[in-house]
């Protein structure tokens, strides 16, 4: 299923989901016999990383005719503010209705993977996990997680956005299965009966004690078998800080618990993540949701300017095509 | 197929779309045979309204078994930070995959609800229409439409998002269209010659000339058949201006044409809109993008209240059902 | 012993904690002959009320010769900057070398009294205790605890400051004695069963659990005798904050504890005191300790504004009696 | 009676001043046979310097049994945040009611040194004299000019604050001395003829007439035996600025007056002593008052790390005996 | 002569002082027979009141034929940003080269006729003189004062200023003189003996000594027949402060010169004026300079907006006459 | 005409432009026989450069009688805050009642030239015209062109002002010459073919139609003749920007017109040359107005510090001659 995300869904392609002035375009143009060889180019506005070209690639190579021309960068590539980073060049009627579809790709994609690579630089090689499901649609939620999968998150939460980037999804367990069984101990022990083993053994130990306290306790039931256990902290007990971790990691030791690992969630931005660094936290993996899922999307422009081999653009504009000799020949 | 998009899709109702440890919950909670009737609440981050509803209704509907129950409020009405705007009460299995899509579809579409009622007050009764369907993933821009109406908007520019508030689309033609036909009059009459009578004639006059000059050549041609101009200048030549409304306006006037309406686009915000009407600006509707598609997804949190009748939260929450009259029955 | 601390110590009335000039000025003009009637007034910098009188009027009552007049406000009254509080007239050699005390305890008592008295205010009406007694010389602590009463606290941490102000100390138990014991209910059942019965039982709840399971485990111990517990959690763990306090009193509720009250400790400021009750939160008593020994000292100077009769003031200054009708005789 | 102001205060050893729960927690303990070893440690809020060392180990040597064991810093080295700067191990009862005494003794000196050194560092080498004993409690005046002169200043006003650090008071002569006399020369004569010639003739020049005025009659009367004028000019004459220094310099030095050299009083601060030096201005002395005596106390906190050999804490705190190297055996 | 400065200048008239391009314009028109009836409308660019009419109006019945037409408000009154204030109607070559001179005469001094009402409002009736020709070229002094009479100063300090405006120039004397005298009363008795009796006798006392002392040496020496002393105290001691005027006139009157009256000079600004009447000083009368020498101009612009009777207007402004009924025919 | 703006006017020499006190500093001083050789110092408020001394020199070159000594700085030096830039050493009634224009013409025309000198030095190359006549009184608009070209402009735009530093004056047409000729196009022949061939044909181009659109349309006509365009669009239409200059640059380019230059005016400040010279904008030329014309005077103050070979100052001054080996004899 993962990869037929990357094909345009049937009312993608019918223009349903574009700006209907697209259409009454065609209808005109096309009644009017008007179908000039155009050249449209596509920049953004602001700097970061572009993504979604896998999938804009897929749209124009269902729409495009023969001889058509695509130039793009990759997957995944720095950009600059309004830097050309597609021009397509084709009779114009042939992907007039996909402006609108191939800007919001680009838009919400780029911008969900920009915000993910200033955490996993923040992060400074310490894995960074995709955990914003829950703030987007779903219909858009495997889209995220591949963009910040992207932008270099080692892994997502979503079975579905995992595989479009060829990873396997991560997770622990939610507080809800814990308040289910009444004690942190109770279900850990039944997901460790119960799950395949490949799965790693995470336990979140935020739900009804004290965490150093709760993670002690899991670990003298759990033993060598906990790998992590993941400090979720809600912001009424103060969130999770760099001095929980560290006692944490010290109280862990005292014990004899050096394996166990400490995975922190909840609030987690760039910001947070250079403060813990900064304070030398002993944290092993960061979860971020909701700084990935606010990110503004980084809104593209696309202009003609070109008609018929002649430059010609739009007031405010510089006619003519732009050179940028990073675009490689896509189409 | 507008009908259809309150439905879940497949990926969505097979959990591909969940954080995957709700699959691993069902899958340890099954097989310990732990299910109990479990009461979870569901809490907006933001002061805003509600929008999504309707989606999260069509979805519990097809998931929860006989004697469950959802109270909740209805699409669109004002809510408060941290206020409980959704209960469902039912054994746990049947709803645990859901939650990453319920919160998803409450967070993405409140956000741009509530951003496009921020625009319709500041507009005070001249409408407003939603234009951002370019800033956001295709798979979502006709929720993100529906939002917008469901937030005040007049209606918006994609066909499918439209509809499914029961609304025609709105859109005047592209800057790509007047490119094609290398000036703005011509693609004017030929938009009237063969687009149907009942769709308005507004046209856009920014592309080539000044913006009076061109709403003048414009309406010279079309006459009493001129609905209104957008104007929709781009920042490099200062954007749309109150006093370039009134300038537009007193010159159409001057040469007889008051019947020919001022629609205005480009970076409009409740702020730019305010800014409008403070000058008396004859604007007669504002065109929204970025600012709704770029709101922040005001986040919801779910959290189990009450296990087999027992009040029950995890630290930092009140433990027990909370007491909100506003809350209807649903299901 | 707490009278005594009204009275001058004898190093205060010998000078030896003067500035040294004032002692030079009484040796040169006791040898020149010189030592005509003078009028001294004194006046704070800040806004206030003033504290300190009662110990000044003792100094003066030992220093002054028969003859001599002194006029002042009554102990915690307001007073506002520059206004004149204290009026001494007598033989200028009889007071001189008391200049720096009398300054150096209005100063200093003001200080901490005014800043008692901002958080008295917020308070309205929930008592505030004087925890600070940690944060200054143990030889000021009581003349700290002391003002602090005087600036409207219901009473003090050290016995002497609070039997100085006519009050019983107040206190519950350090978490290093927790510590020692091992265990907050064995703490607390041995405190109960050790000290007097007017004592109130009042249990530390932070030490080693999540507060609201240490209260409860405390409350289902000590019963009814238990009569509070405070809440003095570490900002390691995120303070105090106003959603703890409501989760421990619903979760104590819920056990039926509805008799045991909450006292808060740490960090607490007059603007952090405001933000509890505007929340709403059941606070029935604040500790406060850095916010009022961390005042600036108020500072007062004192001016020679006639000699023998004739009105004089150096430069700046106003020559002659200032007219205040609230001064009262004093002496 | 210097030396004395080093040992504990009779209501100090008797627990008068400390908070009163301490006392409890030792008629507690007593009644329950529990005295264990214990050691605590004991770490700053700030950065800055350590004062009060020397009377806290005083106060320990008196209440400590054999065996016990004191490790500290000396008194004035830097001291960092959160850094552990004296530690004792000992049957915890033997000082349990010392933690209030020994908190507030570093807590009030330390924060009074570091507030001059940091005028001293600014004042690169002149010297700077403590001179706010007006501003504090008569009783703690003379620990403020000691901890004052650790911090770096050249000496102070008070005898006992000087004589405690070893040094001679410093001093002028005040504002009411010379309104006495009726004019600063008379005055300035008087003084020279009755003080021993070992004390400096430091004048005041500010009382009645504009300083360089003031400071030249006082200069032709007393001649070389003028060693100093003080500029002390009140804020309602705009305080002693740089300019009026520099002015003051030059018709000194105009009239042949090289030798009488110029000391600045009044709202001295770092801030401004960098400004003097920034422009130049020949300052041969600084006094400072509010400065320091304003400092907030260097908040110390008390923590029990180990109980009978066993690393313990409270949550927020890492259990165990925290290595700091810079530690010297005090007892 | 003060008549004549309402009169062009011959350089004016010549054209000499204006921007070159008129000159062009009138050169091309003429050699192309062109010279359109056309009105021109004048507005300013902030909110204020204008001044510089008059002179304007001098200047175009110079330069205008019969039959033109002029409307305007009138000296002094209030006025809008963006509202007109002047129109021109009249052969467009006729006025072509004044447009320069126009907009200069009316911004210069409006800017400074803005700033005087600023002081005048503050001193709400204290009288205000304007002390600031040498701050600006002695070309333009007299009208600089002139608009700051306009603006509500009661007169100002140069003689022709002042009598532009039907007023007697005011004055004390300057530090200058008293230097050359070397004492300030020296100076005061014989400003007192060579001058006009009904010249105010108004002494300056802060040039050698402390201003109150020098206040009442002066008193003393002319006794009734002193009228005011003017305080100017410099910034290196200072400046005039309210603390300052108030001892000044507490120490005159206990010497019983009441009838003394007080004037404030140097560094006075609106701000500074509600300073000196919201502390209550008793100050009879400020001289302000530089903040009404340095008022940037209120910039005017000119804009013809009707060509032989037909509206028309360059891009950004509104076509045709502007309708203000404020104005009136002028000429 | 323009050499004679050097010299001083008559109502300036007569003193009716000074201060009135010089004058009756005359009449006492001259009545009483007091005529003592006297230096007077002059510095400025601010850093900056100097203008105004050709000026001044020729006025004291008028006024000072056989063996006066006059040392300056030179027209256009850069200076500091309170340094002696010129020093008058004369019998002082012969410069007394030349205070206030002295002071007037050096506070004015360094404010100006300092502004154009931030211009020009922001401007890196670039030619700035000063054209700001509009914005001061016209007897003072050659001065401040003058001023202008000292601070570094490359001319200005009176014929006075221009000829005052030997410039020709520049200007290219006004918008209401085009506004005549109903048409850009038809303005710029006509100017064409009536102007002297060596004045510079430059051509607004905002006045009717979008620059580029106007710039295009003179260029065809003019072709080779047409030296430059000028961009000064109104506010109302974003004003002159980076974007467009460039826009115009490629337009004029892709249709050959590579010799037309582009000349930006409109709000010109140093911070928006910055701006422009960073973005890379092809700008030929800047012209600024209301930067330089709005600018503060920097004002200057004048002090005896000598007479009659004693050092004296006023109180705040440093007595006597101030050595500054930068001042070299005028006079």
């Amino acid at each position: 299923m993962s990869e037929e995300l990357f094909q345009p869904a049937p009312h993608v392609l019918s223009g349903d989901t574009a700006d209907v002035y697209f259409l009454r375009t065609r209808q005109v143009m096309e009644a009017e016999g008007l179908n000039p060889t155009a050249a449209m180019e596509i920049f953004p506005h602001r700097d970061g990383i572009v993504c979604g070209m896998r999938e804009v690639t897929a749209l124009l190579r269902k729409a495009l005719p023969q001889g058509a021309e695509v130039w793009g960068l990759e997957e995944g590539e720095p950009i600059s503010a309004r830097e050309v980073v597609l021009r397509v060049k084709a009779p114009y009627l042939s992907y007039a209705v996909y402006e609108t579809a191939i800007l919001g790709i680009l838009a919400h994609e780029s911008g969900w993977a920009q915000a993910a690579r200033e955490c996993v630089e923040a992060a400074q090689g310490v894995p960074v996990v995709s955990f914003g499901a829950r703030h987007v649609h779903p219909l858009v939620a495997p889209y995220m997680d591949y963009a910040a999968i992207v932008g270099g998150c080692a892994t997502a939460s979503t079975t579905l956005g995992a595989s479009m980037a060829g990873k396997d999804a991560s997770g622990t367990m939610p507080h809800a299965m814990i308040i289910c069984f009444g004690d942190t101990v109770k279900a850990a022990v039944a997901f460790d009966k119960q799950v395949e083993p490949e799965v790693p053994r995470i336990v979140l130990v935020d739900t009804f004690l004290d965490e150093p306290q709760e993670a002690l306790r899991v670990a003298e039931t759990l033993g060598e078998k906990l790998q992590a256990v993941r400090l979720d902290t809600p912001g009424e007990r103060g969130g999770v800080t760099p001095e929980l971790v560290q006692e944490a990691r010290v109280r862990l030791d005292q014990a004899g618990f050096h394996h166990v690992r400490l995975f922190v969630s909840g609030g987690v931005t760039p910001e947070r993540i250079r403060q813990f660094l900064a304070t030398g936290a002993p944290v092993d993996g960061f979860g971020v949701g909701s700084y990935i899922t606010s990110a503004r999307p980084n809104d593209f422009t696309a202009d003609l300017k070109e008609v018929e081999g002649q430059p010609i653009a739009k007031r405010g504009r510089i006619p003519g095509i732009t050179d940028n000799p990073r675009l490689k020949r896509l189409i």
